[in-house]
């Protein structure tokens, strides 16, 4: 990579050793061992599921398919890593990748099947998924909550080796993402737009950081649609994607839809709506932004366009009063990003506290104050989702709604507009450039 | 589907019933709970890992991606499906087929995050990934050996329909082989040789039955090799490619070697040769050969065409008695195949009594004699490994190795031939057709 990445990646170590080095000392804790974790065997067979580092674990080594390793950190001590890479012509046995941190550790290569012979003493504390046997044996302390918290706030702003690296799994999205498009505009189906996606993008499935969302026609109404159907629709009348990438432990998460060649223009114009509406609420992320309130303003938004649209009948206020706007997006505006899509303490304050979403936007992921460093997703979306439109047709709502004009939206399913975001300063860098 | 699979489908069904409530009966069980098990969460995350449904449960369903769900089985009465689709605008709420034998359950569509509330009374037997709470809660005993033992058995001989689905599997996976072999002849990496095939076979990652090895040139010595490349290596020596597909349950496992632009002749030569090795053990599969000695077959062929072709000298008895053509080919010749790659009671006696693999071949998975029904992989390879290679230099048997040939071919990595083949009443019938 480019020596660039290479020297912020050094201070993003250092960075680390110091943050680690002050919790664990302020704790009381000597030591820390992180594990990797492991894949989980599907029940009843020898095949295994797919796997996913642990967070903390992916925060210092930035590898996601690194298995059966442990990382023990000390203060003031050079951090062993207890690579998992036994004799094995089954397999090819784990490397660190070729990176100038890795000389910042002293490996040990060995079997790991269980936890390494790290030498007693000391209060100790053991994090990941660690059995309550093996963390005895260790004479540590499992999972200690105080601790968690304390780490997992620390990976809440990002260094700008960390902002580097979202920025590349930006930019091996987009890729994907207009291939996917041209994927779907030459017939093909879920499953061929998701291995063109996956093609351009340059990744396997089982590494992408989320399952990719790939919704043709009402399909893009079901938020976390989960299958790619083999056939292509008769009739085309939009897709969905919402896919990512990770890039040294750190992701992209991004959506676009497209109208098909059965689109009605009335979609297409919506879909220009919602990307003004991502557009300006991007333009609004700054330091100091309750996302909550960011949250709010998206659903303001939301109303204007519905009621210019003429979906609603009247104001927008009556739009967001009377819940129609929650009932076309239910999901939150958006949520922090980072080694995990979800990112860690999204809902609790600095010192862990917890801060529950609103009563009424429960769905909401971030509930806290925007501040320079934050990755987040921008994200605004708008939904025929039967289930939750029904209801609305007998009570007192039902004549702002413009029926016949939700029908005729009903089979392109729904918009959502995603973008990657950094708080810097003073505003907000958009990670995600347009897509053509 | 046919109406032909439709038929054969109702008479497994049939013979589901009754084998069930024999074994039920037999050991004294009034009623068997079967759990679909659900996928795992990564730790400290809320995404979760791929997943596939336990094999009893498939037994009966042929659904491999149904979670959260039971099945009563209770002898002289109809099946319940305890079928996981709660009301969820996140996800397309699940379904069974549109198929003939769902009209023999009686389905009870809810949310089973917990067991289902089923009456109480009679001995009960719960199966699969269930928490020892659970079981205790529902008064069951949780997966007893001789019950499972039982019903493992009950899998072993392959029913008219799960051939038809067998067959079926391979007629995909055939597919997608072909297509593999284009991509690597147009330059492709192994990731985009590992996508061309999921397109060509129409499926994604996450439902096959094992991961797809796609190694490159000495790639294809890693037996089990677990990454693709996204970048083609500059010489093309040869690619091995082992992919199966899974139809209503059942595996297809196939390999194929292919040679590259930059192949030596002789490795064409070997990949000709094992063409020849592998149909030559088809041939002689039948019902009452020990698999064991099908197996010492292999390697008294291996050693044949390693005499032949001057990669040991002497005879091929000097190549077998010496362990040369263990060090060359290191894995079985084949295993039981079904609802699981490995399928299950390939290493017991009808009885449930083990049956250990020879001390010379442990990683021999099928150590039964062959009986009508069965479905197996017949499967021979040639590998060149430096780790178990090296060890010979220096032994008695190094002066019987052409070691400069070796290094000929190391960088080919090795072969593997890799066919799917039912036991008959009196031969074996191959599911794998020739790929072109």
């Amino acid at each position: 990579m480019t020596p660039d990445l290479d020297a912020l990646q050094v201070h993003h170590f250092d960075a680390l050793e110091n943050r680690y080095a002050e919790v664990l000392t302020a704790q009381g804790y000597d030591r820390l061992l992180i594990y990797s974790g492991r894949p989980t065997r599907h029940f009843g067979d020898d095949q295994d599921a797919s796997f996913c580092s642990y967070g903390h674990f992916q925060h210092w080594t930035g590898q996601s398919q690194l298995t059966h390793s442990w990382l023990l950190v000390q203060p003031g001590r050079r951090p062993v890593c207890y690579l998992h890479a036994p004799d094995d012509f089954w397999h090819l046995p784990a490397q660190l990748p070729d990176e100038a941190w890795t000389a910042r550790l002293e490996v040990v290569v060995g079997r790991y099947d269980e936890a390494p012979p790290i030498a007693t003493g000391g209060r100790l504390a053991v994090i990941g998924d660690v059995s309550a046997a093996t963390s005895a044996a260790l004479g540590a302390e499992l999972n200690p909550a105080t601790l968690l918290t304390a780490l997992d706030e620390g990976r809440v702003r990002k260094s700008d080796y960390e902002i580097a690296c979202l920025s590349e799994a930006n930019r091996r999205s987009v890729l994907g993402h207009s291939a996917a498009r041209n994927a779907f505009l030459a017939g093909g189906s879920e499953l061929d737009i998701h291995l063109s996606y996956l093609q351009a993008s340059r990744q396997r499935e089982g590494e992408l950081p989320y399952d990719n969302i790939v919704g043709i026609g009402c399909h893009a109404a079901v938020l976390h649609y989960q299958h790619y159907d083999t056939q292509a629709p008769r009739k085309r009348y939009s897709l969905l994607v919402d896919a990512g990438h990770r890039y040294r432990g750190y992701c992209a998460d991004i959506t676009r839809t497209w109208p098909g060649a059965e689109a009605d223009p009335l979609f297409a114009d919506l879909i220009a709506g919602m990307h003004e509406i991502k557009q300006r609420l991007v333009s609004e992320v700054a330091p100091g932004v309750a996302f909550v309130e960011l949250h709010e303003r998206m659903h303001r938004l939301l109303g204007e366009l519905l009621a210019k649209s003429e979906l609603v009948r009247g104001s927008s206020d009556t739009a967001i009063e009377s819940g129609i706007t929650r009932a076309f997006c239910p999901h939150g505006l958006g949520h922090l990003l980072g080694i995990q899509v979800h990112d860690v303490a999204g809902r609790t304050a600095h010192d862990g506290s917890p801060l529950p979403p609103p009563a009424d936007h429960p769905a909401l992921r971030l509930t806290r104050e925007l501040e320079a460093g934050m990755a987040v997703t921008i994200e605004p979306g708008l939904y025929v989702i039967p289930m939750l439109l029904e209801p609305l047709k007998s009570g007192p709502t039902a004549r702002h709604l413009n029926w016949p004009m939700i029908e005729r939206l009903a089979p392109h399913g729904g918009i959502r507009i995603e973008d990657n975001v950094i708080v810097t300063a003073d505003a907000g860098r958009n990670l995600t450039v347009d897509i053509e």
